[in-house]
């Protein structure tokens, strides 16, 4: 058995997201038929983490084990020709059995992308939320700089799903996340933000840039972001931007890409 | 009555292009249906030009004269209600009733986005040319740069249609066109054409990037781009590029809008 690294882009708009789910088109469920075609395997890829319906990737990677000896190149060059335009292998390669794309990444790099003039452009539609109100650039940075660090990220996880799991203690275990980098940059009437951390919660990303808007817009105090990491209250966040802004950029791995030494051999990534 | 003037973007992959035709999307004819829906009155507006099925436009103007008195501020806002996202209005004003978007145009400014890399990423699918051969982008510069100045360019016309109208002499007068610059650019592994002149013949840019393509590639010889203009025969040009990667930038009018004053204020466009 071999076992294959992707490397994968797609335009989320068409896709409910990367996680297999009967009855819906999905990147994990195209891959998966890619492969099957091509190896005659049945197989469900690894991610390297879900990804939110109508959001993008130019980076996400997946692994899958195959007893199929097709080489790596011709690999990438037979799905590409299997698989529909907006999904695209952007490199194969074979790894150590032990890889895993998901239980490997050491860190994450999400960009998050506004357009702030008044009228759309067409061009622009399909990856930028269009937020059309005066902002103070200097609160919505200093808002993402206050994120900077290892917190609590319970006040910007989505109200359901798994973080409500377990008691209280475990729960604000599993809502600890380290952000390594958190920032925007203006670009004329655009504004990227990136973000890389070592995990993120369900709709983070979307619920930090919806909140550190508000406090750009004069909404939200500044003080009530630090606020958030402590009070873990979602309601004191702001809204949640939409999922077309989100882009899942990069994933990063230690060196040696095994599962046991991945964390020995990387201390924290840098940007 | 009023003349008001549109400048216009959309993303032509939904659209056969700028003019009415029956049973077609077109950006004229959901433009038309927009301001009809607006004022009760039923207009067709005047477009720069007409732009290729498929092709986009960043700013394409167009005017249309009205007996209504909406504020053009209104207008901007009402028309892209109506309007579905893939068009907007991305500025209106009134004008001179004199004005006309076609016959005053004095320049217009195109690009052509060419992605160079074996692997097509899904979010610039729809606005580049994906041409992953070798080539040496000194040739394609050169093959550019040939074409700047005031020529027949019958070579690069598409083989159909209007040119052929008329006697021998009628014809070579009708392809004649000003090339103020014709350039590219390399960004990454995409290549950026930029053609600005004061009119193109139908299919002319795609012709010029398909023949200066071939050149990069060594398939077509440098030489071949001045006999061209000499010997005007579309067979010794390259392929048509195709449409999606082509993009109508911007349309320059003389200071004045007049039609009669536009060409006396103002001489060669600055680049």
């Amino acid at each position: 058995m071999r076992n294959v690294r992707l490397l994968l882009a797609f335009d989320g708009t068409g896709f409910h997201g990367w996680q297999v789910q009967p009855g819906a088109r999905t990147v994990q469920g195209v891959i998966s038929d890619a492969i099957t075609r091509l190896t005659g395997e049945r197989v469900l890829p690894n991610g390297s983490g879900r990804t939110d319906a109508g959001a993008h990737a130019r980076g996400l990677v997946a692994n899958f084990m195959t007893s199929s000896d097709i080489p790596a190149a011709q690999v990438l060059k037979a799905l590409n020709g299997i698989l529909p335009p907006d999904v695209r292998v952007l490199a194969v390669r074979e790894v150590p059995k032990a890889f895993h794309a998901r239980k490997d990444a050491i860190s994450k790099i999400y960009r998050y992308q506004v357009f702030k003039g008044s009228v759309l452009p067409p061009h622009l539609a399909r990856e930028h939320y269009h937020y059309p109100f005066p902002l103070e650039l200097d609160r919505v940075r200093a808002g993402c700089a206050l994120l900077i660090g290892e917190h609590d990220f319970a006040g910007f996880a989505a109200k359901s799903g798994r973080v409500r799991s377990g008691g209280e203690l475990r729960a604000r275990h599993e809502t600890r996340r380290h952000l390594f980098r958190s920032e925007v940059k203006a670009a004329g009437r655009r504004l990227i933000f990136t973000f890389e951390g070592d995990g993120f919660l369900h709709h983070m990303v979307r619920n930090i840039v919806g909140t550190v808007l508000e406090v750009g817009r004069g909404r939200i105090s500044l003080e009530r972001v630090p606020e958030l990491l402590v009070r873990r209250d979602r309601t004191l966040a702001g809204f949640t931007a939409p999922a077309n802004g989100l882009i899942l950029v990069r994933v990063r791995y230690g060196r040696l890409q095994k599962r046991s030494a991945a964390k020995q051999c990387v201390s924290e990534p840098r940007p």
